[in-house]
């Protein structure tokens, strides 16, 4: 291990849905201060809802790959604590993830280099162990570990069916079009999709639909928006975004994860806009 | 000091009611690293609620011990700021503290090895101190100073009268059971209360009740708990919390800090749920 | 470079709109890290109101100059991403700024040993330029090379032109008092004014009239203050506040940015207060 490797391997990343006002994050970081004292503890989140496996799953697939080889990723939203859910450790592109077996990981599984192991060894475990705060007592010191140089072998057998979550990739309608499915909305409302690639890409000729509301045009960027204008765009992770400029369409259009998008390469469904005419 | 122990003392941890939008968090971090410029900063949390120091001394209690010797940890729930309350630095088990004196760190002050000062010194205070915000004049600059070695000692004279909170131990109701109360909410709607150790651990043969509501059963862990069932369970601190699996036991049974919380021995305690009948 | 200076410019704090749920912040914190693998990083917020440029600009200016010169400071408030709103990076007082030209760094733009670039060296951003999220693309990336040492002057051409928010000073109003207006609200309800310096410092023969309430008088600490009384005293930035001991100013007065402000010498206001007299 070079020195520089060295440098690398004492960056760990929090990512829960503690909060932080009742301690428990500042336990996590303890506890990982005492194992590797030079670790730098990069926060990425604690405001994950209370539970919720897919928010902290799509948040993880927004950075982890960003961070130099030898990050430890520590992931605990783990609503199955104190049963029978197992703790993983896995690696892919020479970064390290910790996590509770719930699909938190969903996002680096898929990965042919990745390596899961089920983590069972105690003796880089708390010597008591709580039923209720894995964080601390599991998480947290096997993260430190790996961190200071432990090969993640180490810490139990390896298995090949962690959970993952299920796949919500868009489909092709059948008539040049596709449909998916709003997957994540953030802070600013805008509405992420489950649709990329080429399906997103044709920008100039197709329209995008949010449930029942649309036909909304892709723009390029912000700028080509007109005030207050819902339009689509290929958002930085590179699936499809519906936004309003400076304000949200989560709200504007009643949407949120789950709801139905369906993007058209035609003008099949500009019909729901036709405006009225008396007859 | 070892090279070992030098890297122990250059991490502080910051507990504030500050949030962090308007600043004040950055003002103390940016003092500390003028003074000590590779402290490793900590937050634990800004999150805590305006003024309330019972629970800033409940969250600071689930984290202080966990970090390694020679870290500081400052605290700054300072509803006196601009009075004559002192502002303390005390050390205990090789961790030091600093804080306003108003009982933040009541849970080192019974500790028979504790050392605690009155910190008047201004050579280690911002030159002009202003009125309001002694977390960046004087807390943020006695810790940095601290970490970089400086003994508390330097810092003003030893007092042996700092303000503790009072003590809400659960007590025998003399019939084999205890009376507490629910001492703190954490994010997730569990009820965490004041009855510990032997009272608690006798989990097979109590009954629990909160305010009016129960028996609730203690179960070992979540996985014993049935669907939406109010359970009690020994918590990560070690104390009974009363907890509902996938829910908030505050929102089901209105219950939050203060609420009575009753341990019974026997079933002595059901007539409360008696069905009534007619007579 | 010195080693005493390399401490220094390692470090990087970072401000922004991004809340920390959707893994903005965390990629940003990636790409900075894979940079620069051994940079600390300090949060300064992420809490700051979405699009709420002023809201930035008074948050940097309150913690800016505390940190050590070598330090960079990333601002990223963003609402003009993907139009043709330039991109900064600036130096004064050996800190340097990384932000969007919105007006964010008005605090350091007036300096006269400032100088400024506008960032258009491709070789400092990612690759691929996302149209949506420049703090991950441009702003990072760039930061860390400058913290790495990289001079601006290689970011691009200087400009002198960059947005600055209009200033807000308070001004005489001719009869020996001060007009002012609240520019800031904190987490306490304390409502930070405008009125600065001799103005705001004759305390003792002033009142202080917030849109129609008053007057207040000016204290010198909170101690001076009675339960529940609203008062105005001189913060920690400063600048005139007004503020209920242990309350919200704000609240009890309906008060927030932009209310007028008015500071008088004498008791010529006091007629607004004139209890009815019948007649």
């Amino acid at each position: 291990v070079s020195s520089g490797v060295t440098a690398h391997v004492r960056r760990i990343t929090l990512l829960t849905d503690f909060g932080t006002a009742d301690g428990y994050v500042g336990a996590m970081k303890g506890v990982i201060a005492a194992i590797l004292p030079d670790a730098i503890i990069d926060d990425i989140s604690h405001d994950i809802a209370p539970g919720d496996v897919t928010a902290a799953a799509w948040c993880l697939a927004s950075y982890w790959s960003l961070y130099p080889p030898g990050t430890v990723h520590v992931c605990v939203v783990d609503p199955g604590v104190g049963t029978e859910r197992r703790a993983l450790a896995a690696t892919t592109s020479e970064r390290t993830f910790v996590a509770p077996d719930n699909g938190l990981l969903s996002v680096m599984l898929g990965a042919p280099d990745r390596r899961v192991v089920s983590v069972t060894e105690p003796r880089y475990m708390r010597p008591e162990l709580s039923m209720t705060f894995h964080g601390r007592d599991v998480f947290a010191p096997v993260a430190a570990h790996i961190a200071a140089g432990l090969s993640i072998d180490r810490l139990g057998p390896g298995i090949d069916d962690a959970v993952v979550l299920r796949d919500g990739a868009a489909e092709a309608d059948g008539v040049g079009g596709t449909r998916g499915i709003v997957v994540h909305v953030d802070r600013f409302g805008n509405l992420i999709t489950d649709v990329h690639g080429a399906a997103a890409v044709a920008a100039h000729a197709v329209h995008v639909f949010v449930g029942e509301a649309g036909p909304f045009r892709v723009v390029g960027t912000y700028a080509q928006a007109d005030a207050e204008e819902v339009v689509a765009l290929i958002g930085s992770t590179g699936a499809l975004e519906v936004a309003v400029r400076d304000g949200s369409a989560a709200r504007r259009l009643g949407a949120g994860r789950g709801t139905a998008v369906r993007v058209t390469r035609d003008d099949s469904g500009r019909g729901t806009r036709t405006p009225e005419r008396p007859t």
